[in-house]
């Protein structure tokens, strides 16, 4: 059987017309001989309204009755689904985490699969039966729905290819592809048609928002070939494969950019081996995610920057002020942005750090922080020289231009 | 323990306030020493909006993805009203028919409960949780959710009072009691406090809204005392008991009406005996469910008169277009209303049948149709007389007056 898994995310069941025109799009493809497996999401503006309605009562409370509440919403996608597949003849079985055993471990709201239950879903399939799955859920091992977090029906599906070795997992969503960069920041960027797994995992951490990193994570580890497409079009869109699959590398294959960036300096830190230690482990303790880090000494002594997300920084100030003694220096940086390279070619090639900041240095525009690694150079600048910075090196490596 | 099923309606849960309030409600029956098993329904108009979403899709399809859909309902008030305990310090424990095996048969939308593990809902007690159980649905032998129909909520309910043998079930709705007759329709209609399983049986099947027979018929079946009441409310409400526990019976305890009633008479009507028998199974098999079926001689031949309710018009002129010769005469009346009387202490006392028909002749109103049982008796009148007939019978039979 040609197993293929389909992913429809919520602006693609977004409403009952979208939700007929997916059935429709289903059908093509069993009449093209494939034997889908469909995932779907809540339709789009359900799972807020799920939340507010949770948030009136407990704004911060989060467990098993919270992910139970969340998960309704792909509930209905699915049964929706599957009306409009039966009206058109066909026969759809409606699934939910609990039918198909996604068994995950018990971290509320950001579960991990731990086992699918992959044989009785090729069972269905094999009776002629279209399972129609509910993505972003789970149970836990006393039976409570658990969900997956952000990009969770993303994670189902790239899941569910991996338990049934599916051919591979087509993701459809509302872009027609990855890009070289974003189209809103750099409007000649071109479409990718093949993306290595490990690129797309640095892209997906360093700010492009169209796979979250955990899918991408699973594909790679399964080695399940995920094709992103557009939903409202049948061309293909991008295939993200295993290194091996890609012929030749450019040296940079993505700009990539997070605007949410904030940075925080101290200075003079205090003495002694264990402060940043300390400092980090506390931040870690509450939940803070710190991305760069980096350290620098002065005539005055250490200076100590890094850089979280908008959402951790009260969270990160409450753990500053209870930890540091008041002797220290504390800069805040507001409106930063991370621009980042990313491409397979940069390991042999030492070349393209050189490039990257040159370019940065030709607009004059400062940079804050930088980390790299052997696929990728991010640099945290000002948010006002963020659309230059991501046009010049698109431009310079090559990344712009015709389709 | 005194384990007390309490099952709050659709207006009881409305709105993320109202949960609020029914979780501080729940906390006063705990400190006044009760276990609680709460049971839900979905927040009101919820399910309306989703049958809405599938009436889009195929207003036909009726199956397990229908189910599935209108079920998605009870899940989300059982969150929400988990959440508003726990933020009030209480430990509940939210419950889907799948985690507490709610065993049905697959007539879906109208499923009837087999089996539920009254052994795990025990458990959850003794170890102080609060079960929260999403009332309405249940899982078929392939694990798909199942609904329950017409007030389902309040069945989930005693049949969950009766896997665990519950002291009783409180049923918690908009109204704060049954009573002798519809307020609207008969303004000094008086409070019942006492009213037997048969009784109410016999109230449900004849208009009465308030709890649906199939729940009562539970209730009787395992002697569950139900005790319906006002979320609104603290005051006692109105209990429906075994007949042993009511020590008088008044001759008649309440008039119901049912104002949805159409009548089909056919004149004169085929010869031979196999005519009715074919005609009702026709009219059953197409699912139009028969009231009242009256037959009499006249000069031209047998005249045949029978009632349904107006939902059911369209597919009953459709079967009597099918069956019948065009010899027969089909006259249809439009705008019937039934008005009953009934009451356990009809048994022993006949006169109760000449004082309904003397006042329904006093006031000059015609009667269609007649059907009695050992407890009621039902006439079918025209609607426009109905309010004169609930008031007039109300009153001879003392049902009127102070509460």
């Amino acid at each position: 059987m040609n197993l293929i898994v389909k992913k429809y995310g919520g602006t693609s069941v977004g409403t009952t017309e979208r939700i007929e025109n997916v059935a429709s799009r289903i059908i093509e493809d069993i009449k093209r001989g494939e034997v889908p497996i469909v995932v779907v999401s809540a339709m789009s503006g359900e799972t807020n309204r799920l939340v507010s309605l949770a948030e009136k009562i407990d704004p911060q409370y989060r467990g098993p009755a919270y992910d139970m509440l969340v998960a309704s919403g792909e509930q209905v996608s699915v049964a929706l689904l599957a009306i409009a597949l039966q009206k058109r003849g066909y026969k759809p079985q409606p699934l939910l985490a609990y039918q198909l055993g996604i068994h995950t471990d018990k971290i509320y709201s950001k579960a991990r699969i731990q086992k699918i239950d992959g044989q009785k879903l090729i069972q269905f399939c094999q009776k002629g039966l279209i399972p129609i799955v509910a993505g972003f859920q789970g149970i836990d091992d006393e039976d409570n729905i658990t969900t997956l977090g952000r990009g969770g029906s993303d994670t189902t599906a790239v899941a569910l290819a991996a338990a049934i070795q599916a051919e591979s997992c087509e993701i459809y969503t509302d872009v027609a592809a990855v890009c070289t960069a974003d189209p809103r920041l750099v409007p000649q960027a071109k479409e990718l048609y093949k993306v290595s797994f490990e690129e797309m995992m640095e892209m997906a951490g360093l700010g492009s928002k169209v796979l979250h990193i955990r899918c991408v994570e699973i594909a790679a580890k399964y080695g399940i070939r995920i094709h992103l497409r557009s939903t409202f079009e049948s061309r293909e869109g991008t295939w993200i494969v295993p290194e091996g699959e890609i012929m030749e590398n450019p040296l940079v294959t993505a700009v990539t950019h997070d605007a949410n960036t904030y940075v925080f300096t101290l200075h003079p830190t205090p003495e002694g081996t264990s402060f940043l230690a300390d400092l980090f482990k506390k931040l870690a303790a509450r939940g803070v995610i710190v991305d760069i880090i980096t350290q620098s000494q002065t005539e005055k002594g250490q200076r100590l920057a890094f850089s979280v997300t908008k959402e951790d920084v009260p969270l990160a100030k409450q753990v500053l002020k209870e930890t540091l003694p008041s002797t220290v220096n504390i800069e805040t940086m507001e409106g930063m942005a991370k621009v980042s390279v990313v491409g397979m070619g940069m390991r042999n090639h030492p070349g393209v750090a050189a490039t990257f900041f040159q370019i940065l240095a030709q607009e004059d525009i400062p940079v804050q922080l930088v980390t790299t690694s052997e696929i990728k150079i991010s640099a945290v600048i000002s948010s006002q020289h963020l659309e230059k910075a991501a046009q010049k090196l698109s431009a310079a490596f090559s990344l712009v231009g015709g389709v």
